[in-house]
């Protein structure tokens, strides 16, 4: 059986270590920002743009119906918004249907639901991503202040909450879209890790 | 470090069989309608009486300043329903005060926060709970129709959901308020079990 992995994650909960050091374990393909760098070698996107959508709702500024040129602008925006999130979801199509993988975000719990990707959501309380964040310095935060840091945990979350409920139609974080919801707070990520591989040996065994 | 765990669940979800199959394997106490039989040996509380209230919220019919006699039986009522939750968290505390424990709904979660307890919530697709519902016949649905089963599901998730929500002001299976939520839709309980097992482990190694 094609073992699909889908990962969604709060920004700060580790979700994404999780997800590399597990499908690492399971010697599988791993996919987060990689699929951003993807869409870039085969599209007339760059890299740089896609970054600024990526896993953001189109939205629209004015009403469709506004015939000025300005509004117009807009509507192509969002169209081209649409037409990456067609090429983000055409492409995750093509990643599992060659090999067992490890997606995280980007609606690929949604995009994969024919071919029953097991759907893991990681998450954390608010206090101990702020401390996540401070520790780790990952590299577009590392340069932030503690009350940016919680501004950047608190946007990036509402972004992914309204790209995904935008496209699937259904609630992110809500339990019943997962098989598998984990709360990172204080508990090591190698032991998660090690968990969730029992896990997923199980169910797809 | 005292082992207890916390499981809250669906209906039908299978959350009561875990519970019981972890303790076992755990060979620590556990406690789910046991509760109610335990206050009805220490109080005034038959078991029947009990049993009725039994992860119920208490409703006042009418505004506790209405002096009429109705109007005072029915607040008697809601006084009774409430010291039957106080006696039922007194009774959670003096359990996990004295030995490693596992203890099925009735806000123990809540009334155990300050004890750093390990908070499962499980729960199903609400197709896959009317099948297993249907399959495993327990004693309070064998004798219902399919159309009574559905009901059924629905109305004790509503009133558990009603109860936790009153007592603890949080929201009945909430990520944020558990460490771990598990959906068992078509997923073998001894599976679950042996995960659950193996998290267990590692978050009281």
């Amino acid at each position: 059986m094609r073992r699909i992995i889908t990962i969604d994650r709060e920004f700060g909960s580790g979700g994404r270590e999780i997800g590399k050091r597990l499908a690492e374990t399971m010697n599988i393909a791993y996919y987060d920002h990689e699929i951003v760098e993807k869409i870039s070698e085969s599209s007339e996107f760059t890299k740089e743009y896609i970054d600024s959508l990526d896993e953001k709702r189109p939205i629209p500024i004015f009403p469709i119906n506004i015939a000025s040129t300005f509004g117009m602008q807009m509507n192509f925006q969002m169209d081209r918004q649409i037409d990456l999130y067609s090429k983000t979801a055409d492409l995750i199509r093509n990643i599992a249907s060659k090999s067992d993988c490890l997606i995280v975000g980007r609606c690929a719990d949604h995009i994969l639901r024919d071919m029953n990707p097991l759907k893991l959501f990681i998450y954390a309380d608010f206090d101990y991503k702020i401390k996540r964040c401070k520790e780790k310095k990952y590299e577009d935060i590392k340069n932030l202040s503690d009350k940016e840091i919680e501004k950047k945990i608190i946007s990036v979350d509402k972004e992914r909450k309204s790209y995904y409920n935008f496209y699937t139609n259904q609630e992110w974080g809500d339990r019943l879209n997962y098989d598998l919801l984990v709360n990172t707070t204080n508990v090591d990520v190698k032991c998660i890790t090690k968990v969730l591989k029992g896990y997923i040996d199980e169910a797809f065994s």
